[in-house]
């Protein structure tokens, strides 16, 4: 059988626009996206499902890459009404990403799994590869800081990352089970490769691998896995993640990422501006050009991810 | 003390564009909206409130007297995305108006009080007159038909009033508390009328008067209470309330009501239409135009409604 099927972790919007790129190179059934669903909130009532609906709106090609969340070409008479009358306003909710969010939220209050209306919502804006909940067990990414307990979404959001981050902690991940359409994914015999999506491995990738048996599903699997730097693009010093890093004592650098990574990876891409981080690297590097700002240069990143992922066969 | 405070029973719209018209005569301090509550349901996880909104959006300039419900001059955004992802689009609601609900809804899963939502919402589009829920404890108008027992809304709206209604409940309005503003106005000094308004009275009204406590203060009430026939302005023999009616066993006739009603009201007013009815009436009765299509058919009521109230003093 051929091997064919490419498993993505996305854990936001990098591992969204990665499976964007590689949307365009694959068939449809050749992609499957594995959703962090730790950064899921509730806010004004409504199921919020970051990584979820970043994949979802990407794979559509509707997803609106200059405000970080939500469709394109949104508009906002709902978010002006609420503002006026004292709703919070600080996480952006367009007339049509809203309806998303009142569509779940209510299939989930009425007892659905969430991946199947994922499956369902994804089939709806004609997104024919699955996109999969990591679980449909609830998993709270949670982050202490010098202000407290705060939610992924608080911190990043809300606060624009200006707490400092102590600790990260997936409440509920002890008892939740991976997805079984993922494990089955990754002991398929169709698996090509698993890509780690270039997003915070702390906050976004690790709530994945937190699941009981997730980790082990893939370091048993037989296709090589590969991760993607999230600190590449553009100027990252001073972003989210850099900072993230810093606090929790790594070396906010793509080498930091990778060594942190190493022990579960087969490899490492990173920004061609870090390249010179890879000698000493424990693991094999490869330098790339990592923005996903067009469509041209997701297709690019998700190239040179298959290209480098079908390299470390054999 | 003068007395100057005209408290509206409003069952939905019609008490809605009652409360309007009176708000065209009376200082914002002079009039209360009772609302019913028991028509509140849960659709799409959001708490949707059809006679607090009614009043609320009438009061506020905003109401969408075509439609029925919702904000006038709405747009349908959201309604549209939600079509095209499989949500149910029975109950309409515009992009405006769904701001309010969300913001409604939100607060309230956070324990937030309806009456406390509702008068911070009511001042922040403008309504200086209280609209007051009838409690804020849960009370659910259930309709026994032909089809099993369903919700008024479901009823209503749903399956446009084809089902054949063989009894009305009020779920929980037994154990339900009158909310305490309502309570004080009804005993108060400055108290001038009750006005029952153009409601289902069977769907509409009776909930408000099914919480103990409620019917007894409305009869030691000193003021006079008149009910506004809800079969007036436009042809309704073949109408929801009049098929209701008929359904429960009563004559589907202003008189009907009147009579339903007479052991609690001072007085009736029934349409032009319906002067016929009077004679034989235990009641005293009057007729008027019931109009409430206008702004100036709301106010002519309004206006009606207050000299006969007036006019039953002493």
């Amino acid at each position: 059988m051929a091997r064919s099927l490419v498993v993505v972790l996305a854990g936001g919007i990098g591992g969204g626009r990665l499976a964007f790129g590689l949307s365009r190179l694959l068939r449809t059934a050749d992609l499957m996206v594995v959703a962090n669903t730790g950064d899921d909130f509730e806010h004004l009532g409504l199921a919020i499902c970051p990584a979820i609906d970043a994949a979802l709106y990407a794979l559509a090609g509707l997803d609106d890459t200059a405000a970080g969340h939500g469709r394109r070409d949104d508009s906002l008479v709902f978010m002006q009404t609420l503002g006026a009358l004292g709703g919070a306003g600080w996480w952006r909710l367009g007339d049509r990403d809203l309806a998303l969010q009142v569509a779940r939220t209510g299939r989930l209050r009425v007892g659905e799994l969430l991946s199947t209306i994922t499956a369902d919502l994804a089939g709806r804006l004609g997104v024919g590869s699955p996109i999969v909940p990591m679980s449909d067990d609830p998993v709270q990414t949670r982050l202490r800081t010098d202000g407290g307990w705060i939610a992924l979404h608080d911190y990043a959001i809300r606060q624009a990352a200006r707490p400092v981050v102590h600790e990260v902690v997936f409440a509920g991940a002890i008892a939740a089970r991976p997805h079984p359409d993922i494990l089955a994914a990754l002991a398929g015999p169709r698996l090509r490769a698993v890509l780690v999506g270039p997003d915070n491995p702390f906050s976004s990738i690790d709530p994945i691998l937190a699941i009981p048996g997730m980790r082990a599903a893939i370091a048993e699997c037989t296709a090589p896995i590969l991760a993607i730097s999230p600190l590449g693009g553009r100027p990252t010093a001073d972003g989210p993640i850099a900072r993230m890093l810093r606090d929790l004592g790594i070396s906010a650098s793509a080498a930091g990422i990778a060594r942190r990574y190493a022990h579960m990876l087969d490899g490492f891409i990173l920004d061609h501006k870090d390249a010179g981080q890879i000698s000493g690297l424990p693991i094999r590097a490869f330098a790339a050009e990592l923005g996903t700002d067009t469509p041209e240069d997701c297709e690019a990143l998700a190239r040179v991810a298959l290209e480098t992922a079908d390299s470390l066969v054999g």
